[in-house]
C-alpha cells in the first residue's frame, strides 16, 4: 500500500453512475420482458444467464429440510446466535405512532405502518451468502411486514445453496425463489403468475441488479444501490499494525473495486501496516481479489493530528470505519459521515458483518453521507394523522384561506371558507 | 362524478413510469450539460426554458427584503404562524443517538447525524407556492441540516415570486437560486461554480424534474417521485356532501391528471357529493383543471360497509384521505396506506397543506403503499456503533470466523482469528 499525502485524497467514484448505456439497454428489455411474459421470461432467463433450466422458480418445503440437515448442526447453531444478535439490535430500532394535542382540540400525529410486501435479494455466484438473508430478512420481520420473499440466483445444479435456505428457514422466510438478475427484481416490481409483486426490493447484487432496483424505483421502494465494499481504519501509534492489515484485507478480498485506506498520524504504523498487508496478502485464497483491490484502490494517509483524521475520513464517508485509537469513543463525536463505526481493537469489520447484530447493508461509495445502514424504519412508512378542531377551524379558517388565495388556489380556499360559513 | 362499483376499482396508474424515452434523453442530456459547463449551462437553460437572460443565479439579500416589504404584513404573519405549526409537529419527529450494552462488554448503537447540505425545489409556473418552501425547509432545518439551499424557476421578470422569497427567508434559508427544471436537478447534484453540491434534493416538480431526480439518485438522496394529487374521502350517511364536494375539488384544480375519490356506504350522500360537485365547480377560477380531472380521474365507489370502504382506501393508497362518518378515529387502525389522513368534518384537506403542522409533501400515485409523508428523518442518517469487546470475541470469536468460512471469505475469518492467536 502506498502513503498519500491528504491533498491526494479523492473521493470515491465507483458508484452505479459509471454504467454504460448498454447495460441499461439491457436491464430495460428484462424488465419489460418480466412485466409482459411473467414466469415465462422468468425461466428463459435463467437459462441464459444462470445456464440452467428449472422446472419450477419457488423453492420447495423438501428442498428447505433438505438443506438445512446438510449443515453441520454446528454452523446451524451459529446462524440462529446471529440470527437472535440481529433481532436484538434491530428490536431496538422500533418506533411507535404518537400524537400531540392542541388545547382547541386539534389532535396530530403520526401512524407507524410496517410495509405489506417485501422482496429480499441475495447475490449468488462464486459464493453463498446466509449472513446476507438474515440482514435483510430480520429487520423486516421486526418491523412486522407479513410477506417477505426472498429471491437468489441458483447455480448450475438448479438449486440455492444450503446455508442460504437455512439462514432464510432461521430468519422466518417462507417464499423463496430460484431467481437473479433483473429479471429478479422485474419479477418483485411488477409480480408474475408465481411470484409476487412487493412494496420494496432490498439486498445488494451486481451492476444489473443495481440498474434494474433504480429503473423500478417509483413502482415500488429500493433500498439503495450498493457499490463495492470500503473499509477505512483511523489509527494512532497504540494501535496493532496486524490487526489492521487483517481487516483492510477482510475488505480487499471482496471485490477487485473495494477500496481500503489506512488514515494514521504514525509513520511508523503506516510503514508497518503496509508490510503486513503484503506478508499476510500472499497467504490468501482470494488474493488476485485482493492485490487488485489495494492496488487500485488502497490508500494510507498520514495525518498531523486524529482530529484532522476524523476531517479525512468524513470526506471518504466510509461503509466501514474501524478506530484503533488509545481512545476511541472520543473521535465518535467528530465522525460524520460512515456506515458503521468499529470502536477498538477488538472490533474487528467481521464481528459486524456476521455476529454482533447490526446491520452489515450499509451505504458504499460516499453514500454514507446521506443514506444509513438498513434498518427497522426501511421497512415500514408514516402517515400523518391531522384531526383538526371546529375551534380550531373557527380561530385559523381566514388564515387557511387567505394562504391559499395566495398561491392562486381558490378551491382549497372555499373548501375552508364553506366550514366557517356553515357554522 | 361517475358512480362505480367497487369491482371497477383500478390502482392508480399515472406514476413517472408514464414517462417517454424522449423525455428522458432530454434531461440526461440536461444533466450532462450542467455537469460540465456548471453555471454556463444553467444561464443557457434559463433562458431557453424560462424565458429570462440572467445575470447572476443567486437571489440577493436585496431582493428579499423588498418581497418581504411587498407582502401584506398580515400575509407575512400568516405565513410565520404556519412555519411555528410546522415547525411544532416537525420537531416531535426527531430521534436521538442510542445505544445499549451487553455485559460482556460489548455496546451497541445507532448514531444520529444530519446531512451537511439539502437542496429544496420549489416548482414555479403558473402559480406560487410559499408553503412548499415551508414544507421542504423545516423539516431540514429541525434536523440540524447546515446548509439549505432554495432553487425554484425564475418568472418572466427574472424574479423568484416575492411569497416564496418571504417563506424562504421565514424558514430560515440563507442561498436561494432562480433555477428551475432538470438543470437545477443537476446543479444541486453536481454543484456548479456558484450552486453548491448538496447530499439530498427534496420537492415535487414536473416530469423534467422528476425524472432528473430519479437520474442523480445515488450520486445524492432524493426524496420521492411526485405526481399529480389525489384526495380520497371515506364517508357516511352522517357526512356533510358541501364539504366533501369543495373537498374533492380543491384536489381537482391542482392537476388536469389529480384523481379525487369518494368512497361510501350512502348511496343518498353520493348522489348529492356529486350533485355539489357540478354546483361548486361551475363557480371556479380553475374549473377547467377541476372538470379535467374529475371526468378523467374522479370515482365515486359504494361499498357495504365503513370495513369494506377501508379496504378499498388501502388499494387506492391515497395522497390524502379524509374519514367523514360519525366515528372517524374508529376507522383509523384499518387503513394501512394514506399519506395524510384527515378525521373529521373540520379537517378539510387544506389545514393541512397551509396550516396545522404537519407535512404536505405527500407519497402520490399509490406509493403511500410504500412512501412516508417528508420529514425529519429524511434529512438525517444513521451510522452503526459497534464496540466489542475482548471477551465477546473470546467467546464467539470462532463462531465468527467459522461463518466467514462458509462464506468462503478466509480473510474475514483470519481478521478474527488473529485476534484469537493473540491473546
Amino acid at each position: 500500500m502506498r502513503i498519500h499525502e491528504v491533498s491526494e485524497l479523492k473521493t470515491l467514484e465507483r458508484s452505479v453512475e459509471q454504467n454504460t448505456e448498454s447495460q441499461r439497454k439491457a436491464v430495460l428489455d428484462i424488465l419489460k420482458d418480466v412485466k409482459e411474459k411473467g414466469d415465462k421470461a422468468l425461466f428463459q432467463y435463467t437459462e441464459k444467464f444462470d445456464g440452467v433450466p428449472l422446472d419450477t422458480l419457488e423453492v420447495t418445503n423438501k428442498e428447505i429440510d433438505e438443506a438445512v440437515a446438510s449443515l453441520d448442526p454446528s454452523m446451524v447453531d451459529i446462524i440462529s446466535e446471529a440470527a437472535r444478535n440481529i433481532r436484538e439490535y434491530h428490536e431496538k430500532q422500533k418506533h411507535e405512532s404518537w400524537f400531540f394535542t392542541r388545547e382547541d382540540g386539534t389532535l396530530l400525529g403520526q401512524k407507524i405502518t410496517p410495509l405489506d410486501s417485501v422482496g429480499v435479494y441475495v447475490p449468488g455466484g462464486t459464493a453463498a451468502y446466509p449472513s446476507s438473508v438474515l440482514m435483510g430478512v430480520i429487520p423486516a420481520a421486526v418491523a412486522g411486514v407479513k410477506e417477505i420473499v426472498l429471491v437468489s440466483p441458483p447455480g448450475k445444479d438448479g438449486k440455492l445453496p444450503a446455508a442460504v435456505l437455512t439462514a432464510a428457514s432461521i430468519a422466518g422466510v417462507k417464499r423463496m425463489f430460484k431467481i437473479g438478475g433483473a429479471q429478479a427484481i422485474g419479477a418483485l416490481a411488477y409480480g408474475t403468475e408465481t411470484v409476487p409483486k412487493t412494496d420494496k426490493i432490498v439486498g445488494p447484487g451486481n451492476i444489473y441488479v443495481a440498474l434494474a432496483k433504480r429503473e423500478v424505483f417509483g413502482v415500488c421502494d429500493i433500498d439503495m444501490i450498493a457499490g463495492p465494499s470500503e473499509i477505512a481504519v483511523l489509527a494512532d501509534e497504540t494501535a496493532n499494525p496486524r490487526f489492521i492489515a487483517a481487516d483492510l484485507l477482510s475488505q480487499a478480498e471482496h471485490d477487485p473495486r473495494s477500496a481500503v485506506f489506512l488514515v494514521t498520524t504514525s509513520a511508523e504504523l503506516a510503514d508497518k501496516v503496509a508490510a503486513e498487508v503484503e506478508a499476510q496478502l500472499s497467504r490468501l485464497p482470494r488474493k488476485d481479489i485482493a492485490i487488485q483491490a489495494i492496488k487500485d484502490y488502497g490508500a494510507i494517509y498520514l495525518v498531523k493530528s486524529l482530529s484532522e483524521g476524523a476531517d479525512v475520513i468524513n470526506k471518504i464517508a466510509p461503509e466501514h470505519l474501524e478506530i484503533m485509537t488509545k481512545d476511541p469513543i472520543s473521535l465518535l463525536g467528530k465522525i460524520k459521515h460512515a456506515g458503521a463505526i468499529f470502536l477498538g481493537e477488538y472490533s474487528s469489520e467481521p464481528v459486524g458483518d456476521y455476529f454482533a447484530g447490526s446491520n452489515h447493508v450499509l451505504p458504499t461509495s460516499g453514500t454514507a453521507r446521506f443514506s444509513s445502514p438498513l434498518n427497522v424504519d426501511d421497512f415500514t412508512k408514516k402517515s400523518s394523522v391531522i384531526r383538526y378542531s371546529e375551534q380550531a377551524i373557527k380561530e385559523n379558517g381566514r388564515k387557511i384561506s387567505a394562504f391559499a388565495r395566495l398561491e392562486g388556489l381558490e378551491a382549497h380556499a372555499r373548501a375552508i371558507d364553506l366550514r366557517l360559513e356553515d357554522k
